[in-house]
């Protein structure tokens, strides 16, 4: 996984029927070479801009959701706690 | 997934059965430490050229599509609305 | 796999239930132009602060666990010996 | 997907069983920040050296072959077209 | 699949059941702009310090192996014949 901090919220309105509901967020890596890569990770933790979250990418983003045939390869799969530092 | 910009049309003739009749786009990645990334992402939802899209890769890319066994690492699966802004 | 150095344990309270009671260490590649990428992965070896491990990552990280439907994409499968030198 | 420019063959005696008869060509990525990363990618289209080809990677690429238990990660899927400029 | 040259062997007496037995090297990858990055790879082959490889990654790397729950994700596929230059 990475961490990353949520920068802003997704919007759109044409994709595919398999993603419709789903929330999504821009975020940016945290720490190391890949700080300041950005990426877009499906939400169903709740997290909010500005918080720092665990994402998993891949095939293992999509243990995230009930269904398997979603075309998602990145989500947030947890929030890092704010007292937690590094 | 990651934000990307549709730049053209990919042609090629010659290529595996399982691809024929699919459209495929070329993108560069927006924003970060990324960008100017250039991929090949095939098209079921219909970018137009110059549109910022949501393409998901990887495994899950196949999802897009009604078989899954089919050469793809790479699908748009939205297109990010205009007042959208990141 | 990558070598990597444990280099501090992450805390995530809010997260995926099937996360619930696994413990998740930041480390940082060694070695080459990695050097200093910095990842989080799960552990069930009992890796400590400040060792040098071996990390599995992508759906093969899957593997480490019981169960296959986890949002797990990195984890650390072995700790390198102390006098092997590289 | 990414577009790639045909290198040369490369020859491989010792490998793996399920390899045998497979072709083998060095590859450089066109275009963009990964211009100049240099792959080896299983060929079942017939493509030569100089021609610019769409390579799929991951465990996609093993959809281009008959058996699903093939230790590849990367396959020409496409040949592009001459007159496809970008 | 990546060509890449063969550095060391790694040692790790506590790691995972599954993994007990494997053999592990220390790869560095040849040409282009991954050259220097440096990876670990399971071997079955039998490759040789400093001899050249061909090593598959992600899952397609488990194809290797007689069983496919082993968290292994780079494979030594192939040893490059001495007189192939690139």
């Amino acid at each position: 996984m990475i961490a990353a901090k949520v920068i802003d919220s997704i919007w759109s309105t044409r994709k595919a029927d398999s993603l419709i509901g789903l929330k999504f967020m821009l975020i940016e890596v945290l720490g190391g070479i890949d700080a300041g890569r950005i990426m877009i990770a499906a939400d169903t933790i709740g997290a909010g801009i500005g918080e720092r979250v665990l994402v998993c990418n891949g095939s293992s983003a999509r243990k995230m959701f009930d269904r398997e045939d979603i075309p998602i390869d990145s989500a947030i799969v947890g929030i890092i706690d704010e007292d937690c530092t590094f």
